[in-house]
């Protein structure tokens, strides 16, 4: 089963307030550096397990693969789910003054209330797959009412990425270790299954161009329309991003550096989720492009993470294929959405619970007295 | 609601034996006449529903759509899914002594059981959705045991379609309106979301064969491995299709025919099913390829049905993309998927319930507060 590790120091989120970049620093370390191969020999066993279902060989395909995945993930034979989340991230984004969204700024808030009164797209959908929500304010711009709910908020906002970095290193080291907590939390509580969400007006910007940065895609290739800018706008945003590249020269190879200069703050908290699920040998779906974007920087910051990532739907933004091309991974859903939150991350829950599901209650070719052969 | 409407004749599997063919004619005729176009306005009051929801106009993509599409076919705005299953149609094929599948025969009767005793993969998928497995023997070759598992079937097995017709005329409408029936038996138990579901060693045959024929597309494009026949043993299936067309010469705007020519028992039990879904106003989910070559004929015979189909995975087989093309869907799980049975259709119940779900439970702009716009 799953092994959870403590890291030794930065255990609450105000000691992550208090650090200093050093100490930030070594505490990523100590996560990225640790990540492991999955188990080949509990994805083996899984698979051979598979094997003598009355099926023919494979013929479950991606259901079969997830779980083998999970089954490696967790170092057993016989894994089981005990608990599912969604870890949405909440972070406003300086660009907006740019005019890069169609949306206010305030809907970020305005949305946050709405997931912690269960109301919203992405608590429907997790409800419906039995999967808690768990919201972080990592970088709203406005106060919240009660102030707890800005426990883990790193700054107000993000900078504007035309102008400047979205944010220095150490605040993105904090955000990224603000999102590794919150996941942690969420595994010490008993949850071994998370899917990533997020919600910031604006965040389509600062992920077309992290993806843009390490996929190598030029940014027209990867930019969409976001929560709906078209045509004129769009190509405007186009701009905005071209210019925010220019100004920052984020380098790909140098991920904590391009995350803090192009990025935000609850895509660095996504990043940091990513990195501690698979730190704890724990499986993350991930949703659309902002989520994808998050798990390019952790690929580059720990490339066997990538193992621990499971891929949702197919967003309607440009870049999103792109992106998991880059990760290895292929869209298993096409629903047209657009919606984020981690909506499409969540329609993937009952599809992981199948898989093992098939593994754990169909009959095997003996017990059901079903010929066996080459097919 | 659903409107449960009866048959006048011919209401029990028996009574469909001792028929002649005129009066299965009729009976049939009575179905596809009465299928009607889905209900606009009650389409678009659902769809006035989703639009004020706190989420950027239609972001939520196809599960609006799906959405909408219920509405239209409940005939209502506040739809409800009551109950859910998979009509798991069963027959044998002549074809097989051609060598066309890497299975033998016997493993349909086998698979039948294992249905029943609940360990078949697609056993598995439809407990994981709350749905049951409704298993139907239309055509399976050797006896089975009790008897009573043999009221469906029309005899035993279709014929070999490189030598002749699968089905005379008359046991092609027996088979249609067995699966009928069994739809019609379904909903009238309070069902009202439908699957498709199948097992025939031999059936990836005479759909791709039926697909050829229906959307125009050469055979070797259309054919696929099934269960296990790859490289020369593909050649040699396409032969044997390609001659089965050539002397049963079926004319895809008779489409009866053409499925009595070169179809099955159980493809023709699902072209029931889907008429009968679409004429009791009830949505019926596509499994692979084999279902929709069951669909082509249903839509063939009665176009309005396709808006009661909903398209589920992509399955492995060649030729599903252009069969689900023809019938204007799209596939909408991407998991390589070629165990049929129903299973890929299985997956798509919890998308379908999410879409209601998203209907019914997710807050309004006015009721959580959050700002409006043309976003």
């Amino acid at each position: 089963m799953t092994t959870l590790r403590k890291h030794s120091k930065l255990d609450t989120l105000e000691s992550l307030k208090k650090a200093n970049t050093e100490e930030l620093e070594a505490a990523l370390l100590e996560i990225t550096e640790s990540i492991d191969k999955l188990d080949q020999e509990s994805a083996a066993a899984m698979q051979k397990r598979l094997d003598v279902k009355i099926k023919p060989t494979g013929s479950l395909g991606v259901l079969e693969d997830i779980a083998a995945q999970i089954a490696g993930i967790y170092r057993t034979s016989r894994p089981e789910i005990k608990g599912k989340a969604v870890l949405l991230m909440a972070g406003d984004h300086g660009v907006v003054a740019e005019g890069v969204s169609a949306a206010p700024q305030e809907i970020t808030a305005q949305m946050f209330y709405s997931y912690l009164s269960g109301g919203a797209g992405i608590n429907v959908l997790a409800r419906h797959a039995g999967a808690e929500v768990i919201c972080t304010d990592v970088g709203i711009v406005p106060p919240l009412d009660p102030p707890e709910l800005m426990a883990g908020r790193v700054k107000n906002g993000a900078g504007n990425i035309m102008h400047g970095p979205a944010m220095t290193r150490q605040e993105a080291l904090q955000a990224i270790l603000t999102g590794a907590k919150v996941a942690a939390k969420a595994i010490a509580s008993g949850i071994n299954l998370l899917a990533t969400g997020e919600v910031g007006i604006g965040n389509t910007t600062p992920s077309a161009a992290l993806v843009s940065v390490f996929t190598g895609y030029m940014v027209e290739e990867v930019t969409g329309s976001g929560t709906g800018v078209r045509d004129e706008a769009l190509k405007h945003k186009q701009e905005v991003i071209k210019r925010a590249i220019e100004v920052n020269k984020p380098d790909p190879d140098l991920p904590l550096d391009a995350l803090a200069k192009v990025g935000g703050l609850e895509i660095a908290a996504l990043t940091g989720a990513i990195l501690e699920a698979a730190y704890q040998h724990v499986p993350i779906i991930l949703d659309g492009i902002i989520s994808t974007a998050a798990a390019l920087v952790a690929a580059k910051l720990a490339p066997l993470s990538t193992f621990y990532m499971i891929s949702s739907h197919s967003s309607e933004e440009q870049g999103h294929r792109a992106a998991l091309q880059q990760l290895g991974l292929k869209p298993r859903l096409d629903f047209h959405m657009r919606l984020g939150e981690g909506t499409g991350a969540a329609l993937m829950f009952p599809m992981v619970e199948a898989a093992l599901k098939v593994a754990d209650e169909m009959a095997t070719f003996e017990a059901a007295g079903v010929t066996t052969g080459d097919f």
